[in-house]
């Protein structure tokens, strides 16, 4: 590792681009106008995009006709580094532990994104250009939701047209271990809210006259699972497409013991869940009905001897291929429907779908990848799917045209998200040799 | 109504007497001072009696032997008034419309309390003696519990032997119609949580693989009742006394259509509860399960993709004759316990019981009771229970030895504890007459 690549990482780091607070603006621009000033610096043409938001950095090599075009991605806003006491050294000045670097966003997002664009550096340094048309877009606003990325890539979409994107911002499953995503879940979420009484009643003198809204809420949710975890609304799992063969076995083959883990990273008692799929074919390619949250009656110390007026429930449902989230929407809301228990009123808040990602890893473009993945980490690729939703990979896909390579170098015990966020410099390095191999495939129209 | 009777009412409910708040202690000891001047005015021996909380007011006649020895109980303290702006005047300045007088306390309890007060003074001035040797005990922390009273009673239980014990802080059934409450529910209560992962887990990474709590706890409440709202905890019912034919009959008789009117109070889409019994039946004499609270996962605004880490529920169970607090929450635990879902640990905090309560309506002080309540209204006594519970009696019965005759003066659309509280002034002349004539029976040793 080069010292001014550590040197760079640091400073990136040391950026407190978060975007969820608005206290952090300059902050943010701040590292926009690092960034370009980075990209400038090592060849290619940046600039700072404008948006209602934050700002969007867009960075290019001179594109030459007949050569492949890629759109690489990544943000560099951050989270929260909250809460503070649990980090064992400040979230916004980095430190280097037995080879991990400690830091918010070390890889989430900063570090993956980096890798790129230090393999890129070396290349321009060595070559003067890169062996494809190069577009490399950094988002400020990823982590609250990327609200005007389609924005962007809808105003420049005939300057942004290209051939492929390449994300790094998905997981490797173990250290060691390249890791090429080829399918997301997607979301769709609604609330429950169910009301008994105009007011909150007392249970003594109340209590057996009418409903309690938060039993018949409870009743009501009782009813989305069978006893076995799966999901129990007619036609949920009309659409799903099943697993393919392959990747049932490829998953099986994995060199990771992905009951042993979860279990260890969750604390769970147990694993538990739907019947007749192991646990990580759950998590990748089955759908989910959630409760992310419920409310109702008194919550503070002690007894307080009412019966609430209304109750609510939050649902989200993951989908897989090839389920619609309007549809899955409309199902829940007859179930719920249907199911509505004697003695309430009750209201359905539809919120928003995000849809699921499935994409052929045997693609031209697909084992492209996956060499890369090989070459730069010397070891075989594991081929999965994950069970989050990366809203912007269906953008690329619908705005775009283009498919969208997951070359994630986050590992399992990164704490993205949390106190202690570390990346290790393994896997700058790798990502940097990664960069280099997968410009140099597509570049080379392929395996 | 003579002027002064009004005057001390309005007096009375200008003390901003808030039990629950220490910023109205010294408020609480001025309204304790006015009771036991007021109380010393009319001919009786009042004293004002420390406790670790609000002070006690305990007035006396000369006791004379081979009388008959009456405690009456009563209570200065009152309920917060929040929410103020709901207030159609402000509460702690009486105004009189329409026969009402409105403040917070009018009921509940001075209104009542001091209707005892000045039948005692009438008859003291007109006789100088009372037919019956009297303890009036009104005390400062019923809004609180009454934690303080239990030790109050044991430490003077010699000095305060009595006969019976007297209470008008329960309500009449309709305007008009004098009513005799003789039985009451109890209550205990206990909390459940349920907890899976040992932190919030991202509902797309973990989602489909362990247990999400609120599910879990949903499922869990689920089962505490059948699709008619029967209890469906064993052996919940078996201690339960049934209903005498002649209260069945009775409670089918009294002149009010209770369906009706507590679909009006509540404002509920439809009444609920256990088949086999009329809604009175079910408030007054069964047992029920209520779900008071529940909280878990996110709350707020909008969509978080969380899988909580734990959920709780707060549960309260009405207890009826002959039913036991501790063996109830032995029963619901067991039945927790046999319901645990899967993927999750359970813990089960329990809460205090308070016993219900049932006396004879047709014992010699019980017909005392109705006499008086027919003489003060020209009416025919209902004889009903309560679905509250009021521990006190309980107290009374177990430290002092003696029943109590609940002789409520509070019509249905009262507002304890609400906004815009009100006592009619034909109440506060009717529980004069009332107190007159309960202590001129029972004097004279029952009708």
């Amino acid at each position: 590792m080069r010292d001014s690549h550590l040197q760079d990482f640091y400073t990136f780091l040391r950026f407190p681009s978060i975007s969820t607070d608005d206290a952090y603006s300059e902050k943010l621009g701040e590292c926009a106008h690092w960034l370009v000033e980075k990209l400038n610096g090592i060849g290619l043409e940046a600039q700072r995009v404008s948006t209602p938001g934050h700002p969007v950095v867009w960075a290019k090599n001179k594109h030459q006709p007949g050569r492949k075009t890629v759109m690489l991605y990544g943000h560099y806003d951050v989270q929260p580094p909250d809460p503070l006491e649990l980090w064992d050294s400040p979230p916004f000045e980095p430190v280097l532990k037995n080879g991990y670097v400690y830091a918010r966003g070390a890889t989430d997002n900063k570090g993956q994104i980096l890798a790129h664009i230090l393999g890129i550096q070396e290349v321009m340094a060595e070559h003067g250009d890169l062996p494809v048309n190069l577009h490399l877009i950094i988002e400020g606003e990823e982590e609250i939701g990327s609200n005007n990325l389609p924005g962007f890539l809808k105003e420049h979409r005939a300057a942004l047209k290209c051939d492929v994107a390449i994300v790094s911002d998905t997981g490797m499953i173990a250290r060691g271990v390249p890791t090429l995503s080829y399918g997301l879940r997607g979301v769709t979420a609604c609330e429950v809210k169910v009301t008994g009484a105009k007011m909150d009643l007392h249970s003594g003198v109340f209590g057996g006259a009418v409903a309690n809204s938060v039993t018949a809420l409870a009743r009501l949710l009782a009813t989305l699972h069978d006893e076995n975890g799966r999901v129990a609304i007619d036609g949920f799992y009309d659409d799903v497409k099943p697993l393919e063969e392959w990747e049932r076995e490829a998953w099986r083959k994995l060199p990771i013991d992905g009951d042993k883990e979860i279990l260890a990273e969750t604390g769970a008692p147990a694993l538990f869940g739907e019947k007749g799929f192991s646990t990580l074919e759950r998590l990748w390619a089955r759908p989910t009905a959630e409760i992310n949250g419920i409310g109702g009656g008194y919550q503070g110390k002690g007894t307080k001897t009412v019966i609430a007026s209304h109750a609510m429930a939050k649902l989200t449902f993951r989908l897989v291929p090839n389920q619609d989230g309007d549809a899955i929407l409309k199902l829940a809301r007859k179930h719920l429907e249907k199911h509505r228990p004697p003695g309430v009123t009750m209201e359905i808040t539809d919120g928003h779908s995000g849809p699921w990602y499935l994409t052929d890893p045997h693609s031209t473009f697909g084992r492209a990848a996956q060499h890369a993945l090989k070459e730069a980490f010397k070891a075989e690729v594991a081929l999965i799917r994950e069970g989050g939703s990366i809203p912007i990979v269906s953008q690329f896909r619908d705005i775009l045209g283009v498919e969208t390579l997951l070359l994630g170098l986050a590992l399992p015990n990164c704490r993205a998200h949390s106190p202690n966020e570390n990346f290790p410099l393994e896997n700058l390095e790798a990502g940097i040799k990664m960069n280099k191999a997968i410009l140099q495939e597509v570049g080379a129209g392929g395996p």
